[in-house]
């Protein structure tokens, strides 16, 4: 490439600036998942949370990975998702996206609940209690099925089981992928930076000795 | 919206046809990343397979989660993060998604290396015995910190500390934030659909009673 590279080590890692660090950090791994999670505590109070820390675990069951940070300070969603049991993971257009940054704020537990603040829609489903974004063209319910402290940080991963799915029919291709772009979904890097994409292409599955065909 | 959605509970889910099913929910939690894993065993033979389940744990210190399929079958990157303690992420850029996609491949562990048979250059630095990707912009080394199994279908989650990083000078901001349309880094859903991307807007940092300006 001819192209300069800069290399850190683990030594000059730990001697960036905080803020320089924060962000170079987490737009390391390449793009992002960008939900909002939606909770509701046992007085019926609603937390609404954008996270970029969701991951597929499975299929059947079909679970996901959702790693919320250390509870040294209050952190609602954990402690809802804790306390009922269950969650909901919602899908983020550029209508709302504003809106789903915006509920990163740190917002204290006597403030009114991030739906009502930001602007968001909550849906009640007969399924589960936790609340979904009306506003989101894909909602996903979830129960609590197990949590996992990473011990080197204190952040804990918190595994879930999909419950229900609400999505647009035009969405869903015969073979079962959504198409993110009729759902209109957002896709982000480090903790501030959104983006909507252009299909380069779907790949036939990959067998060994056998050419790829572009599929879609 | 007047749009017709479809609602999939708990009991629709388990009865979907199993390729369906695993489109839908692999394509689910929205875009993913995805990123080559290599890594080595103590014989010196590589592995390389693309993996769309690494998320941001922290920056402080710098820790990545891979969450790896259950070893009911072999599975190579998994043996060889625990033999050897280290393994590399590399960013995927359009010169080599198809390269990368073939990696998904089911080799057996007489075939050569992943790194041979679809044509990738295997980099080596000193910080860590795993190789890296040559061709791809961004290169993330680590060290394996922690595993994890998720008991309910006996996937592994680990968690690496990142111990080096090399990439394109001009890639990187002046408050840190990696400019992944220079590095030319794509995005995933599902298990075969890849996309790059068009930023929509970053946001400033977000305060409660404060309105977000758009700073990038």
């Amino acid at each position: 490439m001819g192209e300069e590279n800069l290399n850190f080590r683990a030594k000059d890692l730990v001697t960036l600036e905080q803020n320089f660090r924060r962000n170079f950090i987490n737009s390391l791994s390449g793009y992002k998942s960008v939900n909002l999670v939606g909770t509701i505590d046992k007085n019926n109070k609603t937390n609404l949370a954008i996270f970029n820390t969701i991951i597929h675990i499975g299929s059947s069951p079909a679970l996901m990975g959702l790693l919320i940070r250390p509870p040294v300070v209050p952190r609602h969603t954990l402690n809802n998702i804790l306390e009922m049991g269950c969650f909901t993971i919602n899908h983020i257009n550029p209508t709302i996206y504003h809106k789903a940054h915006q509920t990163a704020a740190r917002y204290k537990k006597e403030d009114k609940s991030e739906f009502d603040i930001v602007g968001l829609t909550p849906h009640y489903s007969d399924a589960l209690k936790a609340p979904y974004v009306g506003e989101s063209t894909v909602k996903i319910g979830l129960e609590l099925r197990e949590t996992h402290e990473v011990k080197t940080n204190g952040t804990i991963f918190v595994v879930g089981e999909v419950i229900e799915v609400t999505l647009p029919k035009s969405a869903v291709l015969s073979d079962g992928l959504i198409d993110l772009g009729i759902t209109a979904t957002v896709t982000s890097s480090g903790l501030d930076t959104y983006y909507t994409t252009r299909k380069i292409a779907r790949f036939s599955y990959a067998n060994p000795n056998q050419d790829l065909n572009i599929i879609g």
